[in-house]
């Protein structure tokens, strides 16, 4: 296995922080973790709302302690998880079938762990069913991705696939229409939404400037656009998901 | 002048970085710039889309050097400059008759750079006239704001006022209409949206977590939510900013 493999890097414990992750982590059965360390008013919040904390015992510390032992420029509230990082989940797994139609997210070589943690946060707010990528060019599992879900990554699948127009096939084959997110798209992305209500979607994003690779982009039933000013590039990627997932919602409300 | 206060923070000259941001800031004429860095590769892209630098001659260096300058999170691309933070935008010289009905965004004390910025750049995707914060527990001008707003920074008024409550009262006499969201909001954004879809409107938007302070809230004239799954607490505060400037933008052009 390579160097930069994701199974590799991520086989490393690390630190989730802050409110929301550190408690949905706590709520996660499949979450492994191995210490906690709260100030005191961290350790009340958490208490009030999750009753005893008798599976793991917290650890009482200053902020500065807590703040030292991560970094400066993590935002831990008084709140710190050391993990293990959640076991894969199996594209094989993806059953489509189950439950209401639930958008899927798949992201192309998006590289900011900010970015994913925030559309995971998205998808699950829009009742999303998973968020797919590609296993290389992706941030691995970290407590900067846990902190932008705010908790999202205990339960929303971020599943990694090695060749990611092959699970688009797969997806296609299962019933899934495929909608590129393009500058140059044909079809405005409400319009493209209107014919897609009833059925299950993938939104397929790229990277801020590369946009979809050829490969990606040749797998996609649509291309759609977001109408933006000219003046600006591009929006942010996480930004457009969450646009994306909104408007599906809206859209399938009202021709229900 | 106290020692927090805005205008002693941001006094100082700040490093603009990454190609968009850099480009956006030569291209301001009320910009005012100091010194440019860029490597060979990025000085060949920037002369490309821009002709000649005459009236900033770069120095090229390597991206290392670049990276030792401003710190190893900074993702430049190769492109850094030195800037002055712009001049003061007073809230006084906002002219809400100026052209088409554009939507504003209020800020009540949102404090990360990054969502700042975001917010920018959706604000100038959707055609939007402006962003204010509140002066205090707003973040000053960064090269991390100026490069999560893509430049937008430079052509978007970042307008800072003392008290929100009052540049509120003053946006609704001039016959703007003020949107506050809320996770308890009366209505569904999209239904606010329909009967306001042909005056000037302006979002209010708060804090993660904490929301819209009281006095804040009251000068709404309306109180919207964005529906979302019960499992997670909030969307991020820029992804519910272009969702609100994205929707107002469809449901404008729906009507007209």
């Amino acid at each position: 296995m390579g160097k930069n493999s994701y199974r590799k890097k991520t086989c490393k414990r690390y630190w989730v922080f802050g409110f929301h992750p550190v408690k949905a982590a706590l709520l996660n059965p499949n979450r492994v973790s191995y210490r906690l360390i709260l100030t005191q008013n961290a350790a009340n919040k958490l208490q009030k709302v999750m009753g005893t904390l008798d599976h793991l015992k917290p650890e009482i510390q200053s902020s500065k302690f807590i703040a030292d032992l991560l970094g400066s420029d993590a935002t831990h509230q008084g709140f710190a998880l050391e993990v293990e990082p959640l076991p894969e989940y199996r594209f094989d797994n993806l059953d489509l079938a189950d439950g209401p139609f639930k958008p899927i997210v798949l992201l192309d070589q998006v590289t900011d762990p900010q970015n994913v943690g925030a559309i995971l946060r998205s998808a699950e707010a829009f009742f999303g069913r998973a968020v797919i990528t590609t296993s290389r060019n992706t941030p691995v599992e970290s407590g900067v991705l846990a902190k932008a879900s705010s908790g999202a990554i205990e339960r929303i699948p971020l599943i990694r696939v090695s060749n990611l127009s092959v699970a688009m096939k797969v997806l296609k084959e299962k019933g899934c229409w495929l909608i590129g997110l393009d500058p140059f798209g044909e079809d405005e992305l409400e319009k493209v939404l209107q014919v897609t209500s009833d059925v299950n979607i993938g939104f397929v994003m790229g990277a801020e400037g590369k946009g979809l690779r050829e490969s990606v982009r040749n797998q996609c039933d649509y291309l759609a656009k977001i109408a933006i000013n000219c003046t600006i590039d591009s929006l942010n990627v996480s930004n457009a998901a969450s646009i994306c997932l909104y408007s599906a919602q809206v859209i399938k409300n009202r021709s229900n």
